[in-house]
């Protein structure tokens, strides 16, 4: 049986990540690179972003975690993928993958398939993505965006979690982690969050950041609220979307209990 | 004949691609990779970059409209272009080519004459760009940056408007509209604009998408006549160019009619 | 003998550089890109991004300076940075190398050793790269960043100096500058610019754009008064590292003689 986690638990959990500042390394699309860096930088971890095939082994033996995203995906990327997700099977370090556009093109299908078969601790994706890497028909998003909801998702999450052996979180309006038994709920976040791009794949790689420091199933649902939180206040502070990212890089640095306790709540 | 377009149209075209919210597959440079894709969603566009000869042609088969550029080109990412494109062709989708730098290598210079034969809807250049595509000599820019006035370059394009059977777009002080027949001045922007990299890029996914909701003419001259708009009323908000892409993002994001009115004049 | 750098000769440099606006060819990785071009773009440069083996020799030759960064190298990408460099070297233009993550791995461990036989005018890093570079054994950061103080590198920095025949900036809470003979201290600069990604690479590239204009060892000097100096007014007007890239661009294009004698001081 697994219990709620707590608020205090998420905090307790930033804290030891703040403390020991995991090395993440990430394999992960173009666009999200950057800001992907300053969200975990923010956060409190030291982000690297490698991609050859002649070292992606090599940094994944000094690295705490590995985050895989498939956004702008191509052959020799995907064989660097494959090459660091195993040796950090083989080092039993934790992995993340973001299933970035799957259902979107038979190729991307193929390789979140393929990739989501090698033991990750925790899938991260919009509704649209875990409900076609879950194997239902006719799932496909509007491109890289989502044209379904999170709720309409949460069954084909526990399957997929059940399947892969892994945590699914699945994210919305509002998230759920699922580890195939239980769902959490995570209310937190904004709706300004999907204009600006790449926020969910930094949540990826933050989610990545808290497994170096907690099991799969709180890694993602610290990930969620911590993220969440920070994009709320964030979004407090902004007309649009334009200012959003750097508003969350500074909501996550100064990130305390109470703010977390404000913005986030779990629910079973 | 070719009437001059209101700013009415242009809101309505506004209007229209807001409610229909186009899939833009775009291929562009890593620079503007990131800054792209937020100003289209700030404008209400759904952005994807893909590039991988697996799945460009599957991608532009699901979307709206296409931008190509070649800032930061090499030969698979040409491979990927030539074949996208010739997919949007064979299914009459819209697409717009970017020709960064072209004038400053012969390899640049190369690839996007080719690109321009193969029936872009709209070509979008600074004036030294356009004067090099039209086969001017001696027009070479300062790297990716122009050295011409866009008033020097609308003769070159009407010229590379009726050879290239497209409608050509000179960005510059003053914008201007072309194709083959009539010329459309669009007064808006700022001075700092240059001052941010990847605008120009970024302005070209916006012409993309506004591909997708009206003819190619009035596509580029609702672009131009948003895009400036947004550039004027971000950088009475800033101190310097630092700001400038967010700001436009948030002044994309809450453009109205009035906004736009006073801050886009269109001109014969 | 070398007399140390008075902050009128920095400033005249920055003039001198924004009259001469100085075209800067960077080969650098996917993080730094953006946040580069728009630092030199702030500065008063011209930027272009350009790695195609087909053609960075050609841009090389229309260039006034080369950056050559080596944060997400892979066997492409180090092919024309080989090429580029021995272009540059052939026509008497100066490069700058940036060694990022030198100790991480083996490949980039010697990655970074063959360039810095390739007579750069300077290498700019952080203590780990330094001193993994000038051959200090066990010096390995953590990943991309630094595990030691600039202080503990100011040796190495001497010795990779004699050794490479070029000027080694090595960059912390102080940075120092040396020749091989003397050490220059730059004090300026502030503790939240390690927690936003790519501002080191982006140092680089204005060290890169300095070359352009003055000898290497006054370039390092002025490239890091300046940068520190628009990183100091930029922090006082953060809560957080998330504007520090657009502050500091802000900084940099408003810079003047007295914000510069206050941010940042020179010791011998």
């Amino acid at each position: 049986m697994t219990d709620l986690p707590s608020i205090d638990a998420v905090f307790s959990a930033l804290e030891d990540l703040r403390a020991r500042r995991p090395l993440v390394h990430n394999i992960t699309n173009y666009v999200a690179m950057s800001v992907s860096a300053n969200v975990l930088l923010a956060l409190g971890a030291s982000p690297a972003m490698v991609h050859a095939a002649e070292e992606v082994e090599d940094f994944v033996a000094i690295s705490d975690a590995l985050a895989v995203n498939i956004g702008t995906l191509s052959p020799p990327w995907v064989a660097a993928m494959r090459a660091a997700v195993m040796r950090a099977r083989a080092l039993g370090k934790p992995w993340v993958l973001d299933p970035v556009g799957c259902g979107a093109t038979a190729y991307r299908t193929q390789i979140a398939a393929e990739l989501a078969a090698l033991a990750p601790a925790v899938i991260r994706g919009n509704a649209s993505e875990i409900l076609s890497l879950s194997g239902q028909v006719g799932a496909a998003g509007k491109g890289v965006d989502s044209s379904a909801r999170a709720e309409d998702a949460t069954a084909a999450a526990a399957l997929l979690a059940q399947r892969a052996g892994c945590v699914v979180a699945v994210t919305g309006a509002t998230d759920y982690v699922s580890d195939g038994a239980s769902c959490v709920g995570v209310h937190a976040g904004h709706a300004l969050m999907p204009l600006s791009t790449a926020l969910g794949c930094s949540l990826s790689a933050v989610t990545a950041a808290f497994t170096a420091v907690r099991p799969p199933r709180l890694a993602a649902v610290a990930a969620l609220a911590v993220f969440g939180a920070a994009g709320a206040v964030a979004a407090q502070r902004c007309q649009g979307p334009g200012h959003l990212p750097a508003e969350i890089c500074d909501a996550l640095y100064r990130m305390d209990h109470a703010t977390l306790a404000r913005h986030a709540r779990l629910s079973a």
